[in-house]
């Protein structure tokens, strides 16, 4: 493409409050324009790079056996009544009505239209599996918009669904799309990790999240430093905690302690470490309805509690909120000296939840529901009925839960951008909607459903947070719109104007796709837009022509190399290796 | 594909309410689905074909120079605020309020889009001309959404638009857009014509569709039966007529005729051809802010009113509604016998308009505006300041305005369905929304701009109105999803089996796109769906196998002819040339 005769506008200013790079970047460099909060238009440069993604993801998809489709985007309210969402779904729907005051919404994904789909054409398990995917535009009526493509509210996702008749398949087509996304994102140029993410809050029997790896990310994800072990915050695991001080050896009692509130204190005034304290968490969990309860977390004192662990080991909790002093002391429980003896005071059937490193733990130091009192020789193999769940938020430092006991890997935290999604939603949908088939019994049964996203056009963002430098963008093989920028240095020098062109038509021929700077513009407006824009790699046709050379510039790194022109072919079989080999 | 392995759903028996062929079909092939008034999915074979048109429409507008963007499609209503079109854009525009009670618009047309987005970024006629378009989502709230995807709501449209510095040059640009459209619609297989096309109510010098002639054809379209000319009814014209009956010869005079109340009456009274009579047509103009008018046309009265032609002529007019006798009374006229001389007693300035063929006709017999009283021996060349317009709706058998004087090419009409316009829009949109450029001499114009439509998904009906039987649908060899349907007529018959695996394996290698019908279903049923679906070849692997013999079926008129398979590279050939060939 001529540079004259597109559409490239580039600016030399960022745009204002723009706090990531590759919002500013790809703004300054002409691929996308704000038409609306968290709406973009893409421009030339900007579809070109859509339109390379979009085509690897589909090419991915379909060798995996996925069809294509396209569905509705204007959706029906009727099918989101009937799953329950258009009344859940927070205000990221938008909801509205057409000239005949039937509702609608702008579909922020895909599960009640596809279920829908597969409900009405899909009769027994002998059409089973099917996986359905699309390439489309979504709408989510973000509350703050931001960061250019990366939080934006019209969007490009591709979502997929598969249909399944048994748990097994369902897992199968899971781990294949593990598999199909990894190689996606490998394709594209990108370091990612693939994480596990929480599924408590929809069920399901499990999901991963496929994060490139950015100090700009929003998500915090841990990784183990030895093997490929990675997992949201919520979803992070350990090798269970061994001690690492001696346990404090006593009969129960109860001790005098006088001014201590805190884990700190207490471990100090018994000259112990945290790790043999019991801490007690009450949070206040609300339920459908309104309805809320008090449940209470135990946990080793050395530990913290994760917020969304802690959410999704009460059954049918939404939220879980902060517990005022006044609500815990209503309880009949003494803050700051909560232990497990006294909620067994506690009427009704409480919510009360150990962390699963606390099986049978003994010598602990707990709280003794008395206000300056204290238990010790506390052994938890004397209760009954306890409940352990995982509750524990993991530590940089911790064991990796795959390779730790092995090989010694341990878990460090790390920033990435999440770019897919994929889920086993289990019968959710299937169930709300009365989507079934016929098993082999001739028994009608839901059908078990995975989901599958990958952020089509936050990848432009997820791309640049990676790979950029403070000139501009260095996009990867696979997502640059061109290969090669040829810059004429002076259009008016009509030798290098001539040569621009010769090795344009050259390269064309060979297959590489090419930007030519042919505007009346300085050689320095030409080189920064080169660097801003960010393809693989430059050519200048300049001065130099006059002694038969060319330059020849490596994005990435900015270095530059005088390629000799006396051998046409053989410069233009050189510039195609450096191409070929670039990625 | 296996046909096993992908989603495809087809029904024998037509949904209800179906009208058009291409709807009923494209519906029982599994094409596509409603999820709401007007809103289709596209399951896979349908997304294939609209993959393939937009494949060529973008190759071809790629190649025109244009340059390919993506617009926002939630598009805010500030801007449609600026170009006065979202109080005058009709109930289409589905305007909705997002969560900060902001007002959006779901695109219907990006003409606002585009000329914020050129006005931002393009400074100078140096910048100019410049053609960005896109393929994409277009939503119009239509009252009576119908036929399938013909008149949905929800639509895919390739819509470009052009910028530039002169009328000369958009001409140029609508020029070449009319050969590019005409070679994306040759290369789609189909038999289209381009007409003229009204485009006085935009004003604006030029308007042309594209219209796919099918006798389900929404539009009338009035065409030459011996040259390439065609155009809307609104637009045709026509050679002058050329009296074919004496002139009745007579002084001016005032003559008794009662009860002669219409033209063939009056005709009929003197003994002349109506071609002779002079009718007056009366009707109302509304106005802006609801202001109207009376307004009289002429023509002979062998000639009929076309109503677009005629509100085109009143400058400023928006509609044009029927005259009641009340409102003609009042204005001091005689419903029946209203000719121009009474005209001259009117107040004001009346809108009065003479069809073009009127200039200096004699021996005219026109109403004398009083009861049972008509002049004869009329002549118009005596008027003075009358005003001509082209009024009339030309008739099947006028001689073609571009071939009939010199080859006698006759007109006559047909009907299409619009699949594509072209448009040179002026500075309507440019001088609304104050977007200028700085010319060569350094003043600020208005951009002059052309659009340019396609409607994508429209085109699916478009090619199966054209292209069907009464078995199905029959695809042209660029439109179909998959150019041949290997049938295995029994998978139990493992050689049958093994065969049609290896025709399958062998087609594609050479790039035949194939379905492979490996279903667990009866032969009756494959070749039934094949007729359905359309695809352009079939090969059946039945029973012949034991004599060494497959069937290949050519779809457009179900030709069998059975092919050996003893030479098997020389069976692919043949096959391959088959496909090659057919179009």
């Amino acid at each position: 493409m001529r540079f004259s005769k597109s559409f490239i506008p580039t600016f030399k200013e960022a745009p204002k409050d723009v706090v990531l790079k590759s919002h500013e970047y790809l703004i300054r460099a002409g691929f996308i324009q704000q038409i609306g909060s968290g709406i973009y238009n893409f421009l030339p440069l900007g579809k070109r790079v859509l339109d390379k993604i979009r085509s690897i993801v589909k090419e991915e998809m379909d060798n995996s056996g996925a069809n294509e489709v396209a569905l509705g985007f204007v959706t029906p309210a009727s099918l989101w009544k009937e799953s329950g969402r258009f009344e859940r779904y927070g205000k990221e729907l938008l909801r509205f009505s057409d000239r005949k005051d039937n509702v609608f919404v702008l579909g922020p994904t895909h599960e009640e239209v596809i279920t829908e789909l597969v409900k009405a054409n899909v009769k027994s398990y002998k059409q089973l599996p099917l996986h359905l995917y699309q390439i489309n535009l979504k709408f989510r009526d973000e509350m703050r918009p931001r960061f250019g493509l990366m939080r934006a509210r019209e969007f490009i996702m591709k979502d997929g669904y598969s249909f399944h008749s048994s748990f097994e398949d369902l897992k199968r087509e899971f781990d294949l799309m593990e598999q199909t996304y990894s190689r996606i994102f490998t394709r594209l140029g990108l370091d990612f990790r693939v994480v596990f993410a929480d599924s408590g809050a929809i069920g399901g029997s499990g999901s991963k999240e496929f994060m490139v790896l950015a100090k700009s990310g929003e998500d915090t994800i841990c990784v183990c430093d030895t093997c490929s072990y990675g997992a949201n915050l919520e979803a992070a695991t350990r090798i269970k905690i061994a001690p690492n001080t001696q346990a404090p050896q006593a009969e129960f009692a109860k001790f005098h302690t006088p001014g201590v509130k805190n884990i700190e204190a207490l471990a100090e005034f018994f000259k112990i470490t945290s790790f043999w304290t019991l801490k007690a968490v009450v949070k206040k969990a609300i339920f459908d309805e309104g309805k809320s309860a008090l449940v209470y977390f135990f946990l080793r004192g050395s530990d913290t509690l994760n917020t969304t662990k802690a959410l999704n080991a009460i059954s049918g909790a939404n939220a879980l909120i902060e517990a005022s002093e006044e609500e815990i002391k209503a309880a009949g429980l003494i803050p700051g000296f909560i232990g497990p003896f006294a909620l067994r005071n506690l009427t009704g059937s409480p919510y009360i939840y150990f962390d699963n490193e606390l099986q049978d733990a003994g010598n602990l130091i707990c709280g003794a529901n008395a206000l300056d009192y204290h238990f010790v020789g506390v052994d938890l193999s004397t209760f009954e009925g306890i409940e352990y769940k995982d509750l524990v938020e993991v530590q940089a430092g911790d064991l990796c839960p795959m390779c730790g006991e092995s090989n010694g890997g341990k878990l460090y935290f790390t920033r990435g951008i999440e770019v897919g999604h994929i889920f086993q939603l289990g019968t959710k949908y299937s169930s709300a909607m009365e989507a079934t088939f016929l098993d082999e019994m001739g028994k009608a049964q839901p059908f078990i459903m995975g989901c599958y996203g990958i952020g089509v056009s936050r990848l432009l963002s997820a791309v640049i947070e990676q790979h950029h430098d403070e000139r501009g963008m260095i996009w990867t093989s696979a997502t640059a719109p061109f290969s090669v920028d040829i810059m004429v240095s002076n259009i008016k020098d009509s030798a290098q104007l001539a040569m621009g062109e010769k090795i344009y038509t050259a390269l064309r021929a060979q297959g590489i796709e090419c930007l030519l700077d042919d505007r009346a513009e300085r050689y320095g407006v030409k080189i920064a837009d080169f660097e801003l824009i960010g393809l693989p790699f430059g050519i200048v046709v300049g001065k130099g022509l006059q002694k038969g050379e060319i330059e020849i510039i490596k994005r990435r790194d900015l270095s530059r190399e005088v390629l000799k022109i006396s051998d046409f072919v053989a410069l233009v079989a050189e510039i195609k290796t450096l191409v070929d080999k670039c990625h």
